[in-house]
């Protein structure tokens, strides 16, 4: 969880302006660090000697910094070391849209596209901050509770820090927009609202001095009101 | 939704075979097709210029081939025609794991990453199958009812298609794998299991002669059973 959340503006750049659906693109940091902070998988892009990859990774936002991490001897995730182009993709699906045209179907969404130069983070003081960020992503909480990394776990880590200055949000929300001539088509038309929710927590069997679930998890916010 | 669903496995390769957890990655195509009719988004990866880009986007498979379509006018989109390197990646998230260690905090989940050349498609028949599949893919048996595109409107469509030859799945399943020695600490460890679920439909307010929710929606995948 951010502690200190950043606000403004990013500059528009040649590939973060939309051009068409204007209105549905942003800069605000307000809405795209609220996408980032909700989201829980983000969408790495790179481009090695063999084309471009796209791994679902993990992330904690911290401030101005997003944070992607991994396994040291992850093949892949070297090359997001020093001084590497990224596109680091964020997207919450809202909901599914029927108009009466196939044409006009489309998705409700909030999306963060990010570029930037990735670069790997070795300073031992931040890697413990983000340790706790990442785990503090997962619930809100947790890191006041889990065993923190040692150092020999910190060093098994890659964790990759992408500054956020060059990205924007995009947005999608309402019903279908059907053309006029189809708006008396006898055709079902409207919106399947949907989200990310979680079922009921699972202790494991395996804990010897388990105790009951915490409440930073029964309060999930990916939990229904009970 | 796929009609001739292919079996066996897709031949592995320097960048499909996992160097780490080889136990999580599977390059058998009922894995890979199940979870790509499940998801809804794409992440899409391709090289501009100006280095990578990945693009959520709406998708869906016949067969032996994903296609993944945007407005004709989309500017990014354009990298796609013609022999352009992609890597597109489906991601499901699974579960949240909470491990005594914020080290071994993991998610559950189940993803593909597909490698190939893409390649515009023009041809009208084509289109016409792929219009039907992306709104079947929204909710299956929805193309008997929506209005099929006009010539017009699949000349304003880009469709890419994208082989399914390359690629693997990754899975992860079950509960927190702790060290021997934390097990005893007495913090609280499970899977807090999360899913995509739809809300109630929403009857656009617009329509004249709305009819009433049809069963594909009231018995969407996503819906739980009432």
């Amino acid at each position: 969880m951010p502690t200190d959340s950043s606000a403004g503006t990013l500059p528009p750049t040649d590939r973060t302006v939309l051009r068409r659906k204007k209105e549905r693109g942003s800069h605000e940091r307000e809405l795209i660090n609220t996408i980032l902070d909700e989201a829980l998988v983000c969408h790495v892009g790179f481009t090695t000697e063999r084309g471009p990859v796209v791994l679902p990774m993990f992330y904690a936002r911290i401030g101005d910094d997003l944070f992607v991490h991994g396994a040291a001897a992850n093949d892949m995730l070297r090359h997001l070391d020093g001084g590497t182009l990224v596109c680091i993709t964020v997207t919450l699906l809202d909901g599914l849209v029927f108009a009466r045209s196939a044409f006009h179907h489309s998705m409700n969404y909030r999306s963060v596209v990010l570029f930037g130069v990735a670069e790997r983070v070795t300073d031992p003081t931040t890697l413990r901050r983000v340790s706790a960020a990442l785990v503090d992503h997962l619930a809100p909480g947790r890191s006041g509770e889990a065993r923190p990394p040692t150092d020999e776990e910190l060093r098994a880590t890659r964790v990759v820090r992408l500054p956020i200055r060059e990205g924007s949000a995009k947005v999608r929300t309402g019903g279908p927009i059907d053309d006029a001539d189809d708006m008396a088509l006898p055709v079902w038309a409207g919106e399947l609202p949907v989200r990310l929710r979680a079922g009921h927590p699972v202790s494991d069997p395996q804990g010897r001095e388990q105790p009951g679930v915490p409440a930073y998890i029964s309060a999930h916010p990916l939990l229904d009101a009970p």
